[in-house]
């Protein structure tokens, strides 16, 4: 019989009014953003070429917290709040005495937390006067979730897509065709970047980012968009971990331990932020999982220093965990995880030791996935797989213990687009793709020089 | 500029407590279904081969209201209370007068309205000692629904996906064998009634419900499970309507038409029967709009006789609008609509003209289904599109008249899975496949002998 379902639910009103900034509650000056040209810290101008002064700003603000536009806001009622469940059917299965939360971002229309980010930057766009944005896109959550945006505010959208999800998620470039975005395969013929690396025929989002900045400074009515890394990017996606702290008040319970998968960094640091700074503030002894593939491990074997966010070196060099910029991550189901470097602000908590960090195999990501879908009923998408199993192995080792630890992951989207591998999974013939070490440390002897170490 | 999002969010203590049945307050008696074995009206024990007890009393209750047992309600909290949106956006686009506004069923974890039935229906078979459903699916809606139920409730699942749609929606197929059912694609070689139809090769309802009742019947472990047409699934879905009215509420505005579309009619009775059983009580004259593919108009050119459910004739005889059981509707996106019959109810209501009927093309509603997902952001499902057809239909005349009309529809799933379908629209190669008249004329001349006429 079914067990008792428990979710929770939050009235439009408790939608956030404000992004939160956690910047000044970090102690010392963040590492600044240096630029390609001169490897002197970037200029502001530099980055007025490809964003808009309104994102520019939320970038480099001192302040703890930045209003959200009315406009934004109302457009986020679209889907917000999201629900906050306990999985209680999980918990079951896994005969755990923890208490494990999720909180579900698949209920947007482009089915991740990706729009929470999306909106705000194609408003400020569009409120600058820009007509259309160029993007990449990984698994296609980014591009559609941009492609749906842009829709909203009269905005233009292109949008190249890498290679391997571009031909295991063909659903996704109908979903953003069907939005009225143009999608091309990266690398493309359409971009210098796209024809200097079309020997790496999957791509990457190195490689896509490439293209798409390239397609941006070339035309003065065409802004960038980037879906996860910088910091307005995660400001945008504090809404997750605001809600999360209303929700977690409402089950009157506090975690012991926050857990999220990590590609760019931005759902990771969305649903943690808020938490962080709490903690910070309150002293409690919170603990933090960032969750990545091992075939693409940013955080748990990259290196910290300053490098580029794209294969072509046209972003600012920025200091974070990196495999290298020439490192061109294996194909995998979790599109959205395959890149070769990670939020400067996520990378500096896993340095100073506010985050821990671990990876696990594809084919691991997807039983547990499973088994979270025959239990809970959602079908997640592959990357937060990536949570789920660092939830799952956090319940065990409450289980082992004896103790009832409460575990809150973030469930950051549906896996509707990712049945193909599913199916590989059940057919037993789903690759466990290999990280080369060789590779990595060519690539990481191609770091930028002439950059601070770090 | 983005417009204003308007939500309408109801609380869980709002998720109603008890279903609605009409059959009470229609004048006169309901015409009963008729054994296939001796065309006098159906025992109950006849239905119990394939129904358990708790389903069969609701199938025939005379009770107004039956109340929703407790664990069937805790399974509801998953996704209900769903949103009512109104459509701003639409309205701006279609520059009308009218206030449009839809009840979107797509947030279950299935993404139709579909497990509101599946809920129960695997709870009542549980509670019976039964130990697997077999059921037939045709766009995978139903299927999908039910396997998420099954994995609920803990009962295996056996699902026979007309042969097109299979085809059309692998991952469909997928999402159920995720959820741990087992799918054939029919007509299937493992049933008498699969081999006696190979010549179909794109499959039917019809067919695929033959091939799910010979499963059910021959094992005493094994019961059916109807995703539509009859009175317990109606009843299920009423808490739709009842949301709506409540939600409606909220909106201070009353509907002057309500627009569902019709496969089997559980979806378009879910919504609207609530609202009718208001209308009959307190003699408000409120329009009732069905629609359904021009390639499949079971109420607009249907004729109104008893007739079967399925193609081999096993299921009970039943009063409804039909093409006649033998005819096989051509092949379409809306599989879900692709149905010779109809629910006895929903026909009865359309030829007593409490519900207009209106059929119309697939290309016709793929345009304005496109229209829907770049004004209000979520792509549509097939089916609805429609409901969105008529809604659109029904706002520009209200245009015309220059009247500020309320509109109601029924958004009753996402189209995440029929994304290689807006492909085609959008590509200009979406076919239009025609309903042919001499081959409906042929079936209907096959009606069952000795009934009662109508």
């Amino acid at each position: 019989m079914s067990d008792e379902t428990t979710k929770y639910l939050l009235g439009e009103d408790q939608i956030p009014t404000h992004w939160i900034n956690l910047m000044p509650d970090l102690p010392g000056e963040p590492l600044p953003p240096l630029s390609p040209a001169t490897k002197e810290p970037a200029a502001p101008e530099e980055l007025l070429a490809i964003f808009p002064p309104g994102l520019l700003e939320q970038e480099m603000t001192p302040e703890p917290e930045v209003e959200i536009p009315e406009e934004v806001r109302n457009a986020y009622r679209l889907w917000r709040p999201t629900p906050l469940y306990r999985a209680r059917r999980l918990e079951k299965e896994l005969d755990t005495p923890a208490h494990i939360y999720y909180k579900y971002e698949g209920v947007s229309p482009s089915g991740s937390h990706k729009p929470n980010t999306a909106v705000p930057q194609a408003y400020e766009n569009a409120k600058a006067g820009i007509k259309k944005l160029s993007t990449e896109t990984g698994a296609g959550q980014w591009g559609s979730s941009l492609a749906f945006a842009c829709g909203l505010f009269g905005l233009e959208c292109e949008v190249f897509m890498v290679g391997g999800s571009y031909d295991q998620k063909p659903y996704r470039r109908s979903m953003m065709e069907t939005w009225g975005a143009e999608v091309h395969r990266s690398p493309s013929q359409v971009t210098q970047a796209g024809r200097d690396n079309a020997q790496h025929d999957s791509g990457s989002l190195g490689i896509a980012i490439s293209e798409a900045v390239e397609v941006a400074a070339q035309d003065p009515d065409t802004n960038y968009a980037l879906g996860s890394v910088l910091g307005h990017v995660l400001l945008h996606q504090t809404v997750i971990g605001q809600e999360t702290i209303l929700q977690m008040e409402m089950a009157g319970e506090e975690p012991d331990v926050i857990v999220g998968c990590v590609g760019g960094g931005s759902n990771f640091g969305g649903l943690t932020i808020p938490w962080l700074r709490r903690n910070l503030r309150d002293g409690a002894k919170t603990r933090y999982l960032a969750t990545e593939p091992a075939a693409c491990p940013t955080l748990t074997k990259g290196v910290y220093a300053y490098d580029h966010g794209d294969i072509a070196g046209m972003t600012p060099i920025m200091p974070m965990y990196t495999l290298g910029h020439k490192f061109v991550p294996p194909s995998m189901h979790a599109g959205g995880l395959r890149y070769h470097g990670d939020s400067p602000l996520v990378s500096a908590l896993v340095h100073e030791g506010l985050v821990e960090a671990r990876a696990y195999n594809q084919n691991e990501c997807f039983r547990n996935g499973t088994t979270f879908a025959r239990t809970e009923g959602i079908i997640p998408a592959p990357e937060p797989t990536h949570a789920i199993s660092g939830a799952i192995e956090e319940a065990l080792a409450a289980k082992e213990a004896g103790e009832e630890r409460v575990i809150l992951f973030g469930l950051c989207g549906h896996g509707h687009f990712d049945l193909a591998a599913y199916d590989a999974f059940l057919a037993g013939t789903l690759e466990d793709p290999e990280f080369s070490q060789q590779d990595m440390d060519a690539a990481v002897s191609n770091l930028p020089e002439g950059v601070p170490s770090l």
